[in-house]
C-alpha cells in the first residue's frame, strides 16, 4: 500500500529542520520517505510503503501470524550467507592448503565477518573491479535484472606486489588470520589495481593526511585489490565477552519475527547513549505508534568494528549501553542491542548510506539518521569536514535506498528550565545548552559531573571510570614532579 | 526489439579489448550495449535495443516516412530549450533591470550556451543543491517519476561573498557578461556552500594542483554556488567565424531527420582527426551498415569549449577537420561536423559520461568511446590520471546511459607493411607504430612530415602552419643573439 502526502513548504527544502519547525509539522509521520522532486517549488510529496498488514481493511491482530522477517526485503532479495556448513569445514580447509594464501589484518577480518553474514547483500565477496568502480562512481550497483541496490563504500581486500607475484595465475586463495589460521577462501578471483589517491579523493571527498581509515588501512596497504567470491569457514568470532551481542543479520530478523515487531527502526551509534538519545528514540517509537504500528521494536546498533583512538572502546559503550536499559532510559521489552560489525570510515554522506543500506539486510525499515552523521572535524583545517546536514540529504536521494524509510533527528539538548534533555525550541533558544561529545569527555575527564538529567547515573558511572583508567594508565608517562 | 547475444568468455572482462580480440570476434556488432552482470563468471550478456523499423517484419523503406528525430529520446523525454521567445525579449530586459547582477566569466557562458539549449536535459539552469548532491555522489539525478538520467559533472555557477551580499533575499538575478551585457535570468534561486576541494576530489578523483578545469574555474571562484530556472535573452553567439557549425541539439536532430538517418554515431573529439580516427569512424559505419542500418551517420563532434593551454585550438581544429573532409578521408554525404559547446573538464571516467550523455539529447544512439577518454597525464606523478580502461567499463555501467549503445575503440597504428593506419594487430607487433599526441605535435613543430598515410595532405599542412605561427610568436621572447 502506497500513501502519498502533499504538504506545501516554499521553497523546496524537505530535510531542514527548522523549516520543518516553521511549518509546524506536529508529527513526522508526514516526513517518512521523501523522495526528492526535480526542479519543484512548493510542491512536495512524500511517499512511504505502509506493510501490508497495516491496510486498515485487514486487522492488525488478523494478520500477525503472517509477521515475516520480511518487514523489507534484504538487498538483492535473498541475504547472503558464506558461512561453509559444518559438515564442509573439513573438506574445504584440506583443499585451501594447496591455494596461496592472504593475509588478513584486523580490519579485513572485520570485513569477511560483514561479508559473510550478508550485511553487504548481495554482495558474495570482496568487490571485483567493475563493482569497485560503480561503488566509487554511483554509490551503487546495478544488478543483472536491472535493478539497482545501495552500495557506497569500496570493499575490497588489498594486497601486496609480493602476495600478487605468489598468488600467480591461481583461480582461488586461502584468507588467513595474522597468526597463520585459515578464515576462508576467495574463489575465481581478480586482481586489479589500487589507486589509492582516487579512492580516497572519491571516497572522503578529500585526500587531507590524517583520516583515521585512511592511516589505518590505505597507506600502508598494498598496490593490488584482489575480488572474488567468499568461503567463510565458521562464524567469525572475537572472544571478547562481547559475542553474545553480535547477532547476524539473519538472527536480528528471527528476533524481530520473534517479537513479532511490524516496524523496526534502528539506531547507528558510536558513542555513549545520553538522554537526548533516549528522548529521540522513545519519541520515534510513541510517533510509530501514532502512526499504528502495533509494536515497533528499536534496534540500537553500536557500530563494533575499527574506531578512530579518542572515540570510547566498544566493550565501555557496550557497558554504559546496558547501564541505559538497566536504569529504564531506554524500555528492554522493546529494544534490541547488538553490535554491527562494520569497520568506521568516518566518510559522512558515502558512509551513511552504507550504515542505512547494512540495516536493511539485517530487517529494519525505518532509519534515523541525523545532523552530521558518520562525520568527523576536517583532519588538516579548523571545520567540519562535511556539510552537517548534507548526510541526510544523501540519503535521502540515495539509488537503491528507496524502500527504506529515513527518518531525519529532531535536534535535543538540555533543557536548563526543565533540567533535561529536549528538542531544540528555537524560539527560547536562550534556555538551552548544547553539550558536545568533547565537552561531555571533559566532564568525564575531569570529573566534572554534567547537568542533572543529562544522562542515566548508571550509564555516566561506566564513562567516568573509563577516563580515570585512562587517567591512572597516561600518568606514568608524565615526568613526577614534587610542586615546591 | 530487443536482442540479446550469448558469448563466453572467462573470465568476465566485458570491454577489455585484447580479451575481445583473443576471442576472435569478427564483428562489433555483438559488443553493443553490454550490460554489466553481477557477479558472472563465464557468461556474458549483450544486449541492444534496435529501432523499431529495423524489425524484420516492418522493411525499413516502408518505415522512413516514420523517422523522427526519436532516433533516441532526449533525457526527461523533451528537449530542454530555454531561449526567449523574441516578442518578449524586450519585457524580460526590462524586467531584469532591477535584478540584483551576476557577473559570468567565460567558461559561465559556455554552461550558459550548453544548458540553454538542452545538453543537459532535463537541467533548467544552474544545478541547486540537490541536484548537486546528486551529481557529486552518484553521477546522476533521479527524477520525480523514478526515472534517473545521468549527470557526472556539476553544472554550478560560483558566486563570491560580496555577490550573494548583494543579492540579498532577491528570488531572481540577472546574468551578465564579462562587458555588462545581460545574458539572461536566473529565477527561484538557492544559493548553498560551494566546498572547492570535496567537489574537485569527487569529481577529477584527486587533489592534486594543476588540473586545466580546476586552476581556470575553481581556485579563484567564489565561496559559494549559486542555483536556479535559467532563461537565456537570446541564442549564445561567439562571433568568432564559427557559429555556423555551432548546431543546436534541437538543430541536430532535424538534419538527422532530414538526412533521413536511422543511426547516428557521435565520436567526440578535442584533437586534429588522423587517419586512425577516420579508419574507426568509417569502420563503424561499415559495421553498421552490416548491422542492417541502411543511413548511418557520422557526428563528428569536436568540443569547443575551455580546452587546456597546449590543446590545438578550435579553429585550427575546425579548419584542420575541414580538409579532412575535403580530401575525402571522411564522406561528406554521411558526417556532420559541428561544434559541442561544452567546457573541457579533464575529468576522465566522469567526464565522459557527460560526454555521451549531451549527445543522447542531440540525438545520437551510437557513442564510440576509445582509451582514456576525457584522460591527461596527472598533473604531479609521472602516470596516466586515470586507468586508460576505467572510462569505458565507467561509461558502459553508468546510471541513466542504458539506453544508448556504446561502441568500445579498437586501436589503431600506422602499420608500417601496408604504410597506412590500420587495425592494432597483436600478431605482428613488431609491424606498428604508435603515433601519440606529444609525437605528432612534435612532428608539427619540428617541420618534419610523420609517415605516408597517418593524415591526410591537407589536414597535415594546417597543423604545421598552426605551428610555425606559434613558433613565430614565440620568437620575440628569445633574446636577438647573433651568432659569430
Amino acid at each position: 500500500m502506497s500513501l502519498t502526502i502533499r504538504l506545501h513548504i516554499a521553497p523546496y527544502k524537505t530535510l531542514n529542520l527548522s523549516d520543518i519547525n516553521k511549518t509546524k509539522i506536529s508529527s513526522f509521520s508526514t516526513r517518512i520517505r521523501p523522495k526528492p522532486i526535480y526542479h519543484s517549488n512548493s510542491l512536495i510529496h512524500f511517499v512511504y510503503d505502509k506493510p501490508k498488514m497495516l491496510d486498515s481493511s485487514n486487522p492488525v491482530e488478523s494478520s500477525i501470524p503472517s509477521i515475516k522477517s520480511s518487514l523489507i526485503e534484504p538487498d538483492g532479495g535473498a541475504l547472503v550467507d558464506l558461512v561453509v556448513p559444518e559438515s564442509e569445514r573439513g573438506a574445504r580447509a584440506l583443499e585451501a592448503e594447496s591455494m596461496p594464501k592472504v593475509r588478513l589484518t584486523k580490519i579485513d577480518v572485520e570485513w569477511v565477518h560483514v561479508i559473510s553474514e550478508g550485511w553487504a547483500s548481495p554482495l558474495t565477496g570482496f568487490m571485483r573491479e567493475n563493482e569497485y568502480l560503480q561503488s566509487l562512481h554511483f554509490n551503487s550497483l546495478r544488478m543483472a535484472d536491472g535493478t539497482v541496490v545501495n552500495m557506497s563504500l569500496p570493499i575490497v581486500l588489498a594486497i601486496d606486489d609480493e602476495t600478487k607475484e605468489r598468488i600467480g595465475s591461481s583461480k582461488n586463495v586461502g584468507l588467513v588470520a595474522s597468526d597463520g589460521d585459515l578464515i576462508g577462501i576467495l574463489r575465481s578471483i581478480e586482481i586489479y589495481k589500487h589507486n589509492k589517491e582516487e579512492r580516497i579523493a572519491r571516497t572522503w571527498g578529500t585526500t587531507a593526511p590524517g583520516l583515521p581509515y585512511v592511516e589505518e588501512c590505505i597507506t600502508s596497504a598494498g598496490n593490488w585489490l584482489i575480488g572474488g567470491d567468499l568461503e567463510v569457514l565458521k562464524p567469525i568470532k572475537y572472544n571478547d565477552g562481547l559475542d553474545h551481542y553480535r547477532l547476524s543479520a539473519q538472527q536480528l530478523r528471527k528476533e524481530f519475527d520473534n517479537r513479532q515487531a511490524d516496524a523496526v527502526f534502528a539506531f547507528q551509534l558510536r558513542n555513549p547513549v545520553h538522554n537526548g538519545h533516549a528522548l529521540l528514540m522513545n519519541d520515534t517509537r510513541r510517533r510509530l505508534l501514532e502512526m499504528g504500528y502495533k509494536n515497533p521494536i528499536l534496534l540500537l546498533h553500536p557500530l563494533g568494528g575499527f574506531t578512530k583512538a579518542d572515540d570510547v572502546p566498544l566493550d565501555v559503550r557496550m557497558e554504559q549501553h546496558s547501564k541505559v536499559l538497566e536504569d529504564g532510559v531506554l524500555d528492554p521489552k522493546t529494544t534490541i542491542v547488538s553490535i554491527f560489525p562494520s569497520p568506521m570510515h568516518y566518510a559522512g554522506p558515502t558512509e551513511v548510506q552504507w550504515h542505512a543500506k547494512a540495516r536493511i539486510n539485517a530487517g529494519a525499515n525505518f532509519y534515523i539518521v541525523g545532523r552530521d552523521p558518520a562525520g568527523m572535524g576536517h583532519p588538516t583545517e579548523k571545520r567540519d569536514l562535511y556539510d552537517p546536514d548534507h548526510g541526510k540529504k544523501v540519503l535521502s536521494m540515495a539509488p537503491g535506498l528507496e524502500k527504506l524509510n529515513i527518518l531525519p533527528f529532531r535536534v535535543a539538548a538540555y533543557d536548563t528550565v526543565a533540567k533535561k534533555m529536549a528538542f531544540f525550541d528555537p524560539s527560547r533558544s536562550q534556555d538551552f545548552l548544547f553539550i558536545s561529545g568533547t565537552k561531555m569527555r571533559t566532564y568525564a575527564r575531569t570529573g566534572e559531573n554534567p547537568p542533572d538529567g543529562f544522562m542515566c547515573p548508571g550509564g555516566w558511572k561506566v564513562l567516568v571510570k573509563y577516563y580515570e583508567s585512562l587517567q591512572v594508565e597516561e600518568a606514568p608517562k608524565k615526568p613526577t614532579v614534587l610542586s615546591t
